[in-house]
């Protein structure tokens, strides 16, 4: 087993070198923090990731939770960390200091989400699922549910959910069945099912809390009919006392990963008796619920990077001590074997990986930042709509990327890559629930070229193309960087292009083949992305390297370099493909219907 | 669960009106053959895989073998398989009559070995194995040899393996540690280790028969050192009884997929007793199991195809019949929910599917056709030549590019598809096996970039561009097929233009950069491999619609045809990226060292 599943020195770098996440403290709200109380949090952040979660990593996939009676058995490593959890504030340490949160930048939690993620994801799904649901709470609902649900949810003792998937509805939300039936006692009857909820039932908290979308009874067919629910595993009673609230669970699904996480499906309201409370407006449902799934797909995102991680050091480290053939050139077979990482063929595959994750963790930690910077009051119209905009690539790319990338990481093990005694096939089987849940690519896809890049009045891609454009200018001072620089400008030359093409197409043709290859423009668009983010990191890099740093540093910046040139060599070379296909007016897609697939 | 693990009208098409296998009893070898009893061949087979193999595909994942006090017990509805196998003659269907054989042509054998593979592929790895191994023995063995193991190998009733991999030995064969030390009674003393032998131990046969390469003591270091061996897991002593050979299975891996076959461990010798007879000469192991491993690679990627096969029809079924949201013009919520089929971005996964599956298929007859030409002493120098050139490329894009089939095939069926109630997750853990066994794919890169297109001077990679550039030839007959056949002729031109660019600059640099992107290279011949494939499948398609077919004929091959303009506009053009990176003289790939990678 791999003892190592991130780098916190390239932890350390993004958060002090590249974002400069101390520099917060300028505006009141992150007033009281420095680098200093960051680094001492990511330091217990990373204490609890290697000595809780991790060590039970292939544990709680080995012995995944089980379903009896009703109930749900989960791994008994998650009541320590829970507790951990709670103890240290670390659900809502975003939050204000009224409420008890420590007002802790969204980059540094990140970060410390990061860590638990690449050392246990389905164990660090239970909090961040409780922080999300927390938010909703604490976003739209009354001062008396605040008071019943967030002490105890912040706390650990309470799990939070999202409740939205049913077995005939799961992209197309506005076609739910679960009702929500007004009552004169302030609360709604709730009668339905719901399936696939992460954590939606488990032993070792005291209640459940989903945050449930729910059609009112008569309302209107689709969005404008749904509405947003507290409804509890157990309600508090006129006495104070928990009463059971008719949430039944009715079993889990066996899973091809994240399996310490069970995913749950429910049935409300057998007995008449399920009762949910409204949070916030009627018909308003969906708009708030995506309040919650705009955090949980960032969150995806970082889960992703995460397991990307963890999967890259296992196969850094194999590569480094598994001895394997010889270099090309070197054809006596007397002379001893080389380790994995002297073929350049495995190098290829590390750097694929690395490029991956460490371009995405900075993607992540560039939205983040605009989040403490709206949080600030800085710019925040701005910034909320680059983060809006940016949100379905920080969502898909590392989710996607991560099946190749965990992918390579088994490849790299040859044969024992398959096996369970390594744990790259567990990343592997983990990762693929990404690019599915919380909006499948599709569904971002449709995100960002029916949506996002026309946004009041394409602002959101202005703004974003001015943020790529000052990272090249200040890149600039680094002759170093041309060949990336010149990349860079031709991509996003023809970001613009593309993108003006499409949208003039647009009212010729049917919606139908605007957003056909939807996927493939968001494949586009996140390759530039992270070329712009590779180019911030190298300009950093270079930069360092300027001032004759020590030695051992020397290395480390250099190896930037070396990656963000693969990147831009190998991966965002990819554009030019895309491009050619994007701009294709041929659509088979469109034009083949069922009857062709019959054979 | 599915129903449909392959289209059986497909492999019709493919063998009576693409490659005309019918027209093979020109020749006397195949003389007693036509395409009836090809069809009723092809129907037994059929039979067989709906009947004996799918319904275990889950079950044989679900209770996978176990290792008990040396013995392997594996799932019991392999009994009946293997006895029909061997009753059917299915083990050496190909070899001459005078050996008990029906020399049935290979691409009738594929196609037979395609269904198998795709109802249940680790059931069809045990016969599979046998054949491999028994050919060996067929070809170099010694009448005695001969005698003692193909009648009892090809009835089914002892398994035969290939026995290459060490625990420190992997893809450099020539390191092997295994020991084989001649004697004066005919025999070897075998001492030493093997690990993920397939099928290397198992309850339900009465022996196991390893082609096992080992070096010979006190020999060379490197390849000509290694010799071949059959070391059978009982040896038949003086009296013509079973001894048991000191072959001792130490166990079993648990694995990702693919989990219906044990891998196993092997310890010969442990007692000192193992013995091994040679096979052929000495000093020659390697090449001579590489007339095996061929074989068994392109059976690993009709394995992959099978498999790509088995999600797709899975997924179309599911897209067919679950329904969710509605077309993107059709805003009204209260319209009925479509099925998923009618979603462009599901039919874009589903193309994607079937243009891989359907392309790989026609490349995997070609193949076979071409070793049936051989057979039949028709120009046997260049059809061996046009196979040999094209293994990797059969070898490696079905099972690179099934990696994401099978995950298109998970996301079609949404967050069902990560659940063990849908067989495609398990073709998903089934098939990422495929990429590492019988050659990774880094090592395929290495065959076709630096021996296949430079062997004979060239004449494989010649001979190859003169195949398709004849079926572009016969292409042009149809002005339908303008834009397929300039995009083909285009990608030859960039093929012979890269290669010779490639090649001329191969003397001026190290062989390790000549060989860095080899794998990238192996992408881009495979995605031309497959154009050309296509068009000659959208070419007889486009014919038989010119002869007015009955309508329900005319969707069929109106469907090859749209699969095809998938190919061409969604697949081909990923090589214009490729080249790119082929052309680029930068090699971070090679000039990242080891210390880059620390941190």
């Amino acid at each position: 087993m791999a003892d190592r599943f991130a780098s916190r020195r390239n932890i350390d770098f993004l958060m002090n070198e590249v974002f400069e996440v101390g520099l917060l403290n300028r505006f009141p709200y992150f007033a009281d923090h420095d680098e200093e109380t960051f680094r001492m949090i990511l330091d217990t952040a990373q204490k609890i990731s290697e000595e809780m979660m991790f060590p039970y990593y292939k544990d709680m996939d080995v012995v995944p939770p089980y379903w009896e009676n009703g109930k749900v058995h989960v791994h008994k490593a998650i009541v320590p960390f829970l507790k951990e959890m709670g103890e240290g504030g670390w659900i809502h340490s975003e939050k204000p200091y009224d409420i008890g949160g420590q007002q802790l930048p969204l980059t540094v939690k990140a970060l410390a989400y990061f860590l638990f993620g690449a050392a246990n994801y389905s164990m660090h799904v239970y909090p961040m699922l409780t922080a999300g649901a927390g938010n909703l709470i604490y976003q739209f609902g009354t001062p008396e549910m605040k008071n019943t649900y967030l002490e105890k949810m912040y706390s650990g003792k309470w799990q939070g959910t999202m409740a939205l998937t049913e077995p005939d509805v799961g992209s197309s939300l506005g076609d739910l069945t679960t009702i929500a039936e007004p009552t004169d006692q302030g609360y709604y009857l709730i009668k339905g099912q719901k399936i696939f909820i992460s954590a939606g039932n488990s032993d070792v908290v005291d209640n459940v809390v989903h945050l449930m979308i729910a059609r009112l009874k008569d309302g209107p067919a689709g969005v404008p009919g749904i509405s947003l629910f507290v409804v509890p595993e157990y309600r508090i009673n006129e006495q104070g006392e928990m009463e059971y609230n008719d949430v039944q669970c009715g079993g889990i699904e066996h899973k091809l990963g994240y399996r310490g996480s069970p995913i749950c499906q429910l049935t409300m309201g057998e007995e008449k008796d399920c009762r949910g409370w409204l949070l916030g407006e009627e018909g308003k449902g969906l708009a708030q619920m995506f309040k919650m799934m705009n955090e949980e797909r960032i969150n995806v995102g970082i889960g992703a990077i995460s397991k990307i991680s963890g999967a890259y050091y296992a196969a850094l480290e194999y590569a480094q001590q598994r001895k394997q053939g010889r270099k090309p050139d070197q054809k006596d077979p007397a002379t001893p074997m080389v380790e994995l990482i002297e073929h350049a063929d495995i190098k290829r595959m590390l750097l694929f990986q690395r490029s991956v994750l460490e371009g995405s963790l900075a993607l992540a930690i560039q939205l983040s930042l605009y989040q403490d910077l709206v949080t600030a009051g800085e710019n925040a119209e701005e910034n909320e709509m680059l983060m809006d905009f940016l949100i379905p690539i920080l969502k898909t790319y590392p989710s996607e990327m991560g099946i190749l990338a965990t992918s390579a990481a088994i490849q790299i093990h040859g044969g024992y890559g398959f096996c369970g005694d390594f744990p790259v096939e567990q990343y592997y089987r983990d990762i693929r629930i990404d690019p599915i849940h919380e909006g499948t690519t599709g569904i971002q896809g449709v995100d960002i070229l029916g949506r996002k890049i026309s946004m009041k009045n394409g602002r959101g891609l202005q703004l974003y193309i001015a943020e790529v454009e000052k990272a090249i200018a200040t890149a600039k001072a680094y002759p170093e960087l041309d060949q990336q620089i010149t990349a860079l400008e031709s991509a996003v030359q023809m970001m613009k292009d593309l993108t003006a093409e499409l949208l003039a197409r647009k009212s010729q043709i049917s919606n139908e083949a605007f957003l056909a290859d939807a996927v493939l423009y968001l494949d586009f668009m996140s390759q530039i992305a992270i070329a712009w983010q590779w180019l911030k990191l190298m300009t950093v890099s270079v930069k360092v390297l300027k001032d004759q740093p020590a030695e051992k540093d020397k290395a480390f910046y250099q190896g930037k370099i070396f990656t963000g040139r693969y990147f831009f060599d190998y991966e965002l070379i990819k554009i030019h493909s895309l491009a050619l296909r994007l701009r294709s007016a041929n659509k088979v897609t469109v034009e083949i219907t069922r009857e062709y697939f019959a054979d």
